[in-house]
């Protein structure tokens, strides 16, 4: 298979260098193909702006929606852009690996996904109708593609259990793994999260690459998280609420997964 | 009162742009300061990296938190860095306005909050024992203030209600304003959502003009989210989940609100 890793750390000799480096050399040794963006390494310009629309005269109004779509469509988006959207559709599998910060994603990969996530690329695709609202939530650009997180955290797993006071880990990686990752087809695979980071020693750290190696070995197999596809028919449209009958009177980021 | 807006749009000439000069016109007219970080316009550095700790030697090794807790400490962070904590100080109410870019933050203002609240600051603040496990989660260097979040979304408002398919507006937010405003001891109050900017004509622009401005009429005194405080008692420490008899049997991010 063909994997992309999408790497968001700023020092190489750390932990997650040292989970990158392990991983790229396991996937080789299975035989795989793996691409990597190392956004620091890169220098990845962060932040979304008039600059990335490079058909607006100067001070044209810059609208992120309108000048994405435009200069995608035209094929003038900046050659940083192009070439990380070439690598998502040459991939099977995306990896995002990336230290947990302020229970999101490090700023730098919050910029790699808003840059090369085009409007007709990874979102503004396909039609609205009375039973579809766009390829979305399980369709889009990038359907049969499969995708998982990679996240460490300095925190104990106690406190991103169902009740622990950070917020359970599933909800929140909910606007990652749904918003960003299901949003444009991926099938998304169970995260990898890593706890309480700077207590990991030598020993450690050799039965996390074991279950890393595990992950990384079942990521053509593992079965991807159940989320509910948006034009199968399990939400009203153009409501997109979900249906009465399915998970009733419950709410919550849970209701978005089918039982199975 | 003293009114900090971190304001991150690319382009002035939009609803945001109109949002916040309402916002800066209503509340100095009701004799407030106010004191405005526009991102963008500032060239805010979005990636926090090695050259926000200019104590390391040329390679030396970057620790995100060893070093950021170090530069604080000693008074040799980056300029950008230490005017944005005095800012944080001297505010009253802080007030964040986005476009929610992919169910989070624009890579810009996560990139603040990633190098603005270094360790020491906004983190790693006070000690921990059997009974207080740090000052975070209602306590901390900025309890006493509050804060809102204002932000808009080209979605409709059903698709982020409680079923709706993007995931409730309330855990969407979870990860900020509980994660990232509640954390160093903000009073959180209510977000001002808006819905569908694309189709906000004049006379809706002044539909929301009339409801910012009763939300900015009650900074100091509607009431906050009723987050739970970490410390409080309704936590086990050290483990940080919350205690069996309080929400019995639930899970979700909800059961992090007292009920009242």
């Amino acid at each position: 298979m063909k994997i992309l890793l999408v790497y968001a750390h700023p020092e190489p000799r750390s932990l997650n260098g040292a989970l990158r480096d392990f991983a790229i050399a396991h996937l080789q040794a299975a035989g795989h193909e793996v691409q990597l963006s190392d956004l620091y390494a890169m220098g990845w310009k962060a932040t979304l702006d008039a600059a990335d629309a490079p058909h607006l005269a100067p001070g044209e109004r810059f609208d992120a929606v309108v000048d994405s779509q435009r200069a995608y469509a035209q094929g003038t988006q900046p050659a940083d852009i192009a070439t990380e959207q070439a690598k998502l559709l040459r991939a099977d599998v995306l990896i995002l690996q990336f230290p947990l910060w302020w229970f999101s994603l490090p700023a730098i990969l919050k910029g790699w996904v808003e840059r090369v996530y085009a409007c007709g690329f990874a979102y503004g695709v396909g039609e609205h109708s009375d039973n579809h609202w766009g390829d979305r939530y399980g369709e889009g650009t990038l359907a049969g593609k499969r995708a998982m997180l990679v996240v460490t955290c300095g925190g104990w797993e106690s406190h991103y259990s169902d009740r622990g006071i950070n917020g359970g880990l599933d909800d929140i990686l909910f606007p990652i793994q749904h918003g960003i990752l299901f949003y444009p087809g991926f099938s998304v695979l169970p995260p990898l999260p890593v706890y309480r980071t700077s207590r990991i020693d030598a020993a450690g750290f050799e039965r996390l690459c074991q279950a890393y190696g595990a992950r990384l070995d079942g990521l053509a197999t593992d079965a991807p998280l159940p989320f509910r596809r948006q034009n199968g028919g399990d939400y009203e449209i153009p409501a997109l609420t979900l249906r009465p009958e399915l998970a009733p009177g419950r709410t919550g980021l849970g209701v978005h997964l089918r039982e199975e």
